[in-house]
């Protein structure tokens, strides 16, 4: 009979000793919620306004699905300076959010440099604080518009940075549930597992309902339609995909 | 004869096409701003406020030592929330700045988890706004507290997390010129390259004069001691080391 120290069995659990969970408020990272719950002892939700238009309808969002699962550790972390160094359609008010092209080649100017780092960063910090030792992020690769954090690739490698960047033995890893499903996929799997998708908030642009022409809301749409399910938002241009 | 891409002979250079570097204020931070000054066709400084004790000194160094080389292209970023999270005697109130032992080993209290992180992904993002290529660190691995993210392993780790999550391209590297200096050499290092110390703010406390019992002023007393140089500063306590 092979005798297992129970610490090692805990650490090779998806949910390890404790989740912090990067919650955007959009479906991705609702739906990757969802999963951290249900596999993870103790959950943290965090939260980052970052001066992207829509971050009011985001934080909105956020607080709603982490009211819906009960969870109470939750932090909403201000990097406004992060918007304010500018290079983005999603923070330069000077810029124009571009129509929806999600399957065209190249970085769309929708891409915040590096963005995925901060948040990494700042979910890291937070995890060797609470000595949890995992991060949940909802990043998709291939269903996307080809942001250069969204790989997993890059996961892998910050990783790595995260294990010699922290106390020894913090063994923090990244989930990334996921990131190799479609937009279709995601929402199927949101609904069996009961995620509030009334709640969620995809819209790069601000306002009271969604757009409907922008990359994310694009995804989005697409992703309800090949799941053969209605989404619950309401959107100002209601084009049946 | 050879042909080389003229392109190709500027990236060999450590200051690349720019550089973004990182000024805390300190010795060490001053003696690599001197540095890339030195080797970079145009440097701008970035400074990072996150709710340290003696975050007011570090700023008025950070500025004084801009305006001394002249630089104007200088951005101070607030990051309190990082400090907010706690879980280090530099930013959290109720924990006492541990009285020097440098070299004791393991990691003091004053840790801050996973903050150099968090400077190098506001350097990255910054770098690729402005499209420049280097990121320098006064960082310092062997003499110095113990720090993981003061390491040139985390660094190494770091750089490759950076090709992968910016727009392919980029190029941007981690410059650390002293981290395999101690802190005598950094001195003398700095004497040479006219390092206005005068300017610079080492302490962990707040106060008008420098306390001369924490690490850092430890430290860097013993640096000026080992390249018999005067430190222009006051202290509190003045040891003759």
């Amino acid at each position: 009979m092979l005798h297992r120290d129970p610490d090692e069995i805990e650490n090779q659990k998806a949910g390890g000793k404790g989740s912090v969970v990067l919650v955007s408020g959009g479906m991705d990272s609702a739906v990757t919620a969802a999963m951290a719950i249900r596999e993870s002892p103790r959950v943290a939700f965090l939260h980052v306004r970052y001066g992207a238009r829509a971050q009011d309808s985001e934080e909105r969002a956020f607080r709603n699905i982490a009211r819906h699962w009960g969870v109470d550790r939750v932090q909403v972390i201000d990097l406004a300076p992060l918007g304010a160094l500018g290079g983005s359609a999603l923070t330069d008010r000077s810029m124009e959010v571009p129509a929806a092209n999600p399957d065209a080649p190249g970085i769309p100017s929708t891409y915040v440099p590096f963005r995925n780092a901060h948040f990494l960063a700042i979910a890291t910090s937070w995890c060797e604080v609470l000595k949890f030792d995992r991060i949940w992020i909802g990043a998709v690769e291939e269903d996307s518009s080809g942001y250069p954090d969204c790989r997993r690739i890059f996961y892998d490698a910050f990783e790595v940075a995260i294990r010699l960047g922290t106390r020894p033995g913090t063994g923090i890893r990244i989930m990334t549930p996921v990131i190799h499903l479609n937009k279709g996929e995601i929402v199927s799997e949101g609904v069996r597992l009961g995620v509030p998708f009334e709640h969620t908030w995809s819209c790069y642009r601000e306002g009271t309902r969604a757009c409907g022409r922008c990359d994310s809301c694009a995804l989005r749409l697409r992703g309800f339609s090949r799941a053969g399910i209605r989404d619950p938002l309401e959107y100002e241009i209601s084009e049946t995909p």
